[in-house]
């Protein structure tokens, strides 16, 4: 059988099909005689509209995206699933792009995503989280915000006046320092992600400021950089091992990496936290699942999802959110971190 | 600037739509001389059909969509991500639908996927992994796959015909139980996830059935069942080591579980595999973060999902490619299982 269109319908009902886009969006007036003949050819041929006619006429499709760098790193599925559950009630459906961070194919998404007409599109990791974006990558996703709504999480474009929601990273640096010199640790070491990111420049700087203003230094060979791995974590830390001045603390870029570094002390035969305290970043799931349970800074990885979803519908309506939400990140303590042996130290 | 349509294209050449689509896809003959003309309106509007355009008269919107229980749980975003590399390269973009396993929220996104005339759905968790599915739920699935291909991982539905792809967890169970025979274990017990679900009870027959090769019974209160969570996990755990006669090796529903178990264990001062074995499920990368390192049983996750989007695809191109594809489990052994201390036991 073929499918009836809305072109059948109007040609048959002899009217253009703006007419009848009219009376089947109740987007405008039309003359009830019109509107009369339409229904009946409406209701002969028992027309439904499907969703991508729809979307054409009405300029909308019911789809976001959200492009993330690596959904097997879990701290990405939990945002998902806080923007899934807004997107739902919002009667969206979700498209998941993943870059593996490479800014290639992050273009590569980009341009389909124009393609598909897509309502929104959230971004996180990659070229956002640079610290310093070349400005053709940045002015790729400025050019494609003037067509489709775009919010950043976690992360920034350098004079790209985007919308972006994140949590203060470097307050959650702040807090996760605080609490291990409160502990009277003084020898703290710090093990960071990629050296080029904003997410481990940021929080290296805030834990620097918070020494310094204990009139303390943070020593160069005690800062490292990786990749936010398990592996990168363990890496880290056997070469912090290797050195015989040691921190009695470490504060890691991601969970991942405090991760790594916990198995890497546990076997090299220290016991965490009394011969050494680990802080993790992020609370995610596996925070909790290793011995012992990881000492973390909170994003509240769900809202930040949520909230991406809530600002991201507000642009498509036509509304006017704020530029900038923030939210504020908060430290919990489990059994990684404890006081130094010698806090004389 | 109003933006042209093929409508628009096709009035102004004055020709049907029908003509120019066979033009711009190169589906059917047209006459040259109504092609020049055609070629030339295109070029003076600088006319680009849009991805929904094209869709809507090529019948195809080169979107796909996975449907499954949990993104939180490491097994699917591994799935996921094997996919979605396959997916890419046959330039496929993947509608991601979290369903936390409600059957409604199953049904809702069938719908809504129909609606989206996406290419074809890849389906795992939820309602296909019951051990009884209820017919209302089977028939809703087969009706949708009369009009769009459907792939079932790691599931069935009763009398469906659908085409699947599986591990053969029959298969992994018995490699672990097999291996923990190996070791000397002969007090074997079994925790398991909800106890409804196939991917439980295949699991357990597995077990009951390699045991009673070796002469061996499953003792009942051996055999227990939660979640499929790290809290359920260690949940059963706890209640395990609540009995005074207790197993000397455990065979666990999935790594969420195991990984539970083993902190529960640890927690009351047992020492791992020393004291007792714990065996996972999936090599999700959480089995490698946790001390000791999980023995567990490999699915290939990557690769579930690598191959269902190769047999959605063969599907959807109108191939006809074999109903069943199985995939056999590896035991992979690391630090979490041993001899027992008293093989006599």
């Amino acid at each position: 059988m073929k499918t009836i269109t809305i072109y059948d319908i109007a040609k048959e009902a002899q009217v253009s099909v703006a007419t009848v886009s009219r009376v089947l969006n109740n987007t405008a007036p039309v003359k009830e005689s019109t509107r009369k003949i339409i229904m009946a050819v409406i209701e002969k041929h028992q027309f439904q509209p499907n969703a991508l006619a729809r979307s054409l006429l009405k300029k909308e499709t019911g789809t976001i995206a959200m492009i993330l760098p690596d959904i097997t790193n879990p701290f990405f599925p939990e945002v998902f699933w806080g923007a899934e559950n807004v997107a739902r009630e919002k009667h969206y459906t979700f498209f998941l792009c993943d870059t593996a961070g490479e800014h290639s194919r992050e273009s590569e998404y980009l341009s389909i995503l124009r393609e598909k007409r897509v309502d929104g599109i959230i971004f996180l990791g990659g070229r956002i989280n640079l610290n310093q974006c070349p400005p053709a990558l940045s002015q790729e996703v400025v050019e494609l915000s003037k067509h489709v709504p775009i919010v950043l999480v976690n992360g920034n474009l350098p004079r790209s006046g985007l919308h972006r929601i994140y949590t203060d990273e470097e307050e959650g640096a702040a807090l996760a320092t605080q609490h291990l010199l409160d502990l009277g640790h003084r020898r703290i070491g710090f093990l960071g992600g990629m050296e080029e990111t904003s997410t481990t420049q940021v929080k290296l700087k805030s834990v620097r400021m918070k020494l310094k203003e204990q009139g303390l230094t943070l020593r160069k060979d005690w800062v490292m950089f990786h990749d936010f791995s398990i592996e990168g974590g363990r890496a880290l830390m056997d070469r912090m091992l290797e050195q015989e001045d040691r921190p009695t603390a470490v504060l890691c870029v991601n969970d991942f990496t405090a991760i790594g570094a916990l198995k890497s002390a546990t076997q090299h035969g220290l016991k965490i936290p009394e011969d050494m305290s680990i802080v993790g970043f992020d609370d995610s799931p596996l925070s909790r699942a290793v011995i012992p349970e990881l000492t973390t800074v909170s994003q509240n990885t769900n809202q930040l999802g949520e909230l991406s979803v809530e600002m991201l519908h507000e642009l498509i309506s036509g509304g006017n959110p704020r530029k900038r939400t923030v939210l504020q990140p908060k430290l919990v303590v489990r059994d990684s971190t404890g006081r130094p042996k010698n806090p004389a130290e």
